[in-house]
């Protein structure tokens, strides 16, 4: 059952909020789809974007300038919540915005108390997928996924363990290597405990130093951003890609930030490769 | 003295967030401008954009998507508050959100106790213009206003009683005749009195009726905007400008609200217009 919470004509297509009781999470769950104008019975493209620390569904859909050109390339965009949400979810003991809600890091918990709510991994690549292909005219042989800092990390991995689900994969300033960043090392270590060995299949690096594989990635990253030395690096996934032999383009941004006015400034250019690619 | 609230860089320009306090209504107020790459000492065009009910320079700054069009173009774009703020300043009794706080409808008020501060005329007619000139590289000369419903009410009435001033005036859904309206004839029976004699210079459709001049006029309307017919009454608007001649451009938008869903898919069209009579 999927509740539509708003309906809004935008670039003559639609953009819709939808809320849903989702079996992953055993929550409710918002997400927002733009669907571009399109003829009846006809499939289209679909680009899914994960969203940072602290989002919601809601930050991309009203500040990310998508629209333009998803309705261009006429292609679908998704933007799911980056947790659950909800009474009795658990969140971080001390509030903070690095772990908890607003910061499910994209994997299927496995300690507790975060094991019954917190399976963003199940959610983003099972559940939410199945609800759009049977509600929306969007074609699973045409997808492509992208995202920004804890979401560029969701779209990293979910990516690369996905080779042959998606065309494209990219990412604006992506955590590339939590196993070895202090964001990454407490969401993995309090969701997946102590074992690195388990955090190695939700690292983007150990993922390629372990063999997965993608023909190419996008990624920008502004050369101002706050976040790039101590959670960021970058330089990790350029060694790991050369390694591997995975052609990464890697855009470093003179003076831009971490913030949505970076996100946002080159937002079409990484739509427009995707559609390239799903097109 | 111009405080910095926020510097972000985007489409290759800078998007800030400023602070002043202002003597036109007493109290600080916080406006944002972005301003495209450019030569050092060269002036750019630009554009006033005045939000509506509720908002703040926030709303349009976060979710108004002009960066793009204005970069392309080379326009400076600067976004004033709707209101005076902060401790002491009066508010409408009941917390109607039409009224008082975000509601300024850019008039000086008369009646107490508005006429302490609430003095948005002089303060986006004056203030803020000379403050704007001696801080950023804005070229007096070349100058558009635009607004979104009470903000485009603002923008008629300022640029119909400005028409040397500004070069085009366009707006979204704008409340074109207040006195005829019951949002305008609340906030111009409270802040300007009874007497509807001094309603007229703050009405689009009266200042027509009385005299005032543009040779063209934009506006773009969404069919399915629930304000349409109570508040916004484009036909008046229509009417008055077949009267006198003046051009206007109505565009009525099948299937479009009165959200910034709507005004982003139209604000590359009018920062496009105005850029061709600007530069």
């Amino acid at each position: 059952m999927l509740e539509t919470l708003s309906i809004n004509k935008a670039f003559e297509g639609v953009q819709g909020v939808y809320r849903h009781a989702s079996t992953a999470t055993n929550t409710d769950m918002t997400f927002s789809v733009f669907v571009p104008a399109h003829e009846e019975g006809e499939k289209l493209p679909v680009v899914w974007w994960l969203s940072g620390l602290t989002c919601t569904h809601a930050n991309v859909t009203e500040k990310g300038e998508y629209r333009a050109a998803c309705a261009k390339h006429r292609l679908i965009f998704v933007a799911p919540d980056t947790s659950p949400r909800g009474e009795g979810v658990p969140d971080d003991p001390d509030g903070a915005y690095d772990f908890g809600l607003g910061a499910g890091f994209y994997v299927d918990a496995t300690q507790d108390p975060w094991a019954a709510n917190y399976r963003m991994w199940t959610y983003v690549t099972q559940e939410l997928p199945e609800l759009l292909f049977a509600n929306f005219p969007a074609d699973p042989s045409a997808q492509a996924i992208m995202g920004h800092s804890m979401g560029g990390h969701g779209a990293l991995t979910v990516g690369l363990r996905n080779p042959d689900r998606f065309r494209s994969v990219s990412a604006f300033a992506p955590i590339v290597a939590p196993s070895q960043v202090s964001w990454g090392q407490k969401a993995l270590g309090n969701y997946l405990g102590p074992d690195r060995a388990a955090w190695r299949t939700h690292d983007a690096v150990a993922l390629i130093e372990d063999g997965a594989r993608l023909p190419e990635l996008l990624v920008d990253q502004g050369d101002k951003d706050l976040f790039l030395e101590k959670e960021l690096r970058p330089e990790l996934l350029r060694k790991a890609c050369d390694d591997a032999g995975i052609a990464l383009t890697l855009n470093l941004r003179p003076g831009y930030d971490h913030s949505y006015y970076f996100v946002t400034t080159f937002m079409a250019d990484h739509l427009a490769w995707h559609a390239a690619r799903l097109t």
